[in-house]
């Protein structure tokens, strides 16, 4: 049952992502902003919307669907039953000033409990993919676990505001690493988690910027945890630390 | 002559990067550290440095040169005749934690004067090369001018210390910009430059990091400035910015 929800929502992540490729020469789609001149949105991101949420409700009925442009159902207050977390273009500023470096994402809970993720590279159009015990997989290929890194010997992650308002003592953790990377992407910032190029991704993350990533990383036993409140809220915004185990327990150390 | 050096030196940037790829695995090289934890060395970089020099003054006799590991003419205090400067790996970190994100860099300055430049994406096998008024090239495809972005309009790149230091008022810099980027790679932030993805690049560049990507910039009409000093120094460290005319107008004000 869950298999072939996996098998159908990997050929619908496929499908969507060709209409973002096509589109990526710029003179097809339309740019609005949102919250403030960098928070963007396209009609690409709104037309993937749609059709994510359309075929979702196919493919797994009687599901129900929050994401992020408001074509789901918007007033969850609860994670009962089968739910779908859905990212249509996760780094859109990316997408329209780089045509690189963005990704589609996908998430399902079900009864509250991660269980699937998705996270579709979207020029290199790798799909990574897995959660529920399966492991993870780059395509079909699975996924060895990243090696234990220290924050010293690690690239880490930080979002840009967190460093420029020193929020959580970061700015010192940056320092400590071996690194500082900014990509402006959740989805391409999980992946460098999940392939090991990074050791930590500290960034305030919204539902859908999140609940992928989170299945995935912890899939690979990954730490995934809130740094400004007891537990992750999987439906509102949070501080979140996704790490290995050691740059975890170093960073947790100067963040305290 | 100068166009033969160049398709020469073309032909061997591309047979010194398949030496880097065919060691991506990591199974196959040595890396030790430089002047921190952080400052990589690693025996491709030096491979790569002697191959590089060793054919340069095959194909263009009687040339001196400068180049980041040591095998060049490190006593060079003057500019006169044919110099060139030499980064055989840039991107050390990325080569080993990412297996992607580094190039291979190359410059001609002849009597001072910026002449040729030569930055290879190394996964993407894409040559950005050009100068000497003949425009700069993706391979065989020309490149347009980028767009006279302004700084709220631009994706900017600032390397990590200049942001944590505070250095010239960049953070305030950093808030003002579309988004931050931190790619860890000279060659990639100026190839950034090169395609319009970035409106702005600020970092403190030794010699091997600045002189192609400044060949290639200015050959596009982009602004490369010291923001420490009254010019740029070839032949030492300089805090660089690297903007369209309009970024830089606006940087300037807010870092004066």
């Amino acid at each position: 049952m869950l298999e072939e929800i996996d098998v159908q929502v990997q050929e619908l992540l496929r499908t969507v992502n060709q209409r973002a490729l096509q589109h990526l020469d710029g003179s097809s789609y339309q740019v609005d902003t949102k919250s403030s001149y960098s928070d963007l949105v396209t009609t690409i991101d709104r037309q993937n919307e749609q059709e994510l949420d359309r075929r979702l409700r196919e493919i797994d009925p009687g599901c129900r669907i929050l994401s992020e442009e408001g074509f789901g159902n918007q007033q969850l207050s609860d994670l009962s039953g089968h739910v779908w977390i859905v990212d249509p273009l996760d780094g859109t500023l990316n997408f329209v000033k780089q045509h690189a470096n963005f990704g589609v994402m996908l998430a399902l809970y079900i009864d509250g409990r991660p269980t699937l993720g998705y996270i579709m590279d979207a020029v290199k159009q790798d799909l990574y993919h897995g959660g529920n015990g399966w492991g993870v997989f780059k395509n079909d290929q699975p996924l060895a676990a990243p090696a234990d890194a220290s924050l010293r010997d690690s690239l880490i992650a930080i979002g840009r505001s967190l460093v420029l308002d020193n929020v959580a003592n970061l700015p010192q953790v940056a320092r400590h690493a071996s690194g500082l990377r900014m990509y402006g992407s959740a989805a391409m910032e999980m992946i460098g988690m999940l392939t090991g190029e990074l050791g930590a991704y500290i960034s305030y993350l919204r539902p859908w910027d999140l609940a992928p990533g989170r299945v995935l990383a912890e899939e690979l036993g990954l730490t995934v945890k809130s740094i400004d409140d007891d537990g992750i809220n999987v439906l509102s915004s949070n501080l979140v630390l996704v790490a290995t185990e050691r740059a975890s327990q170093d960073i947790l150390r100067l963040t305290d």
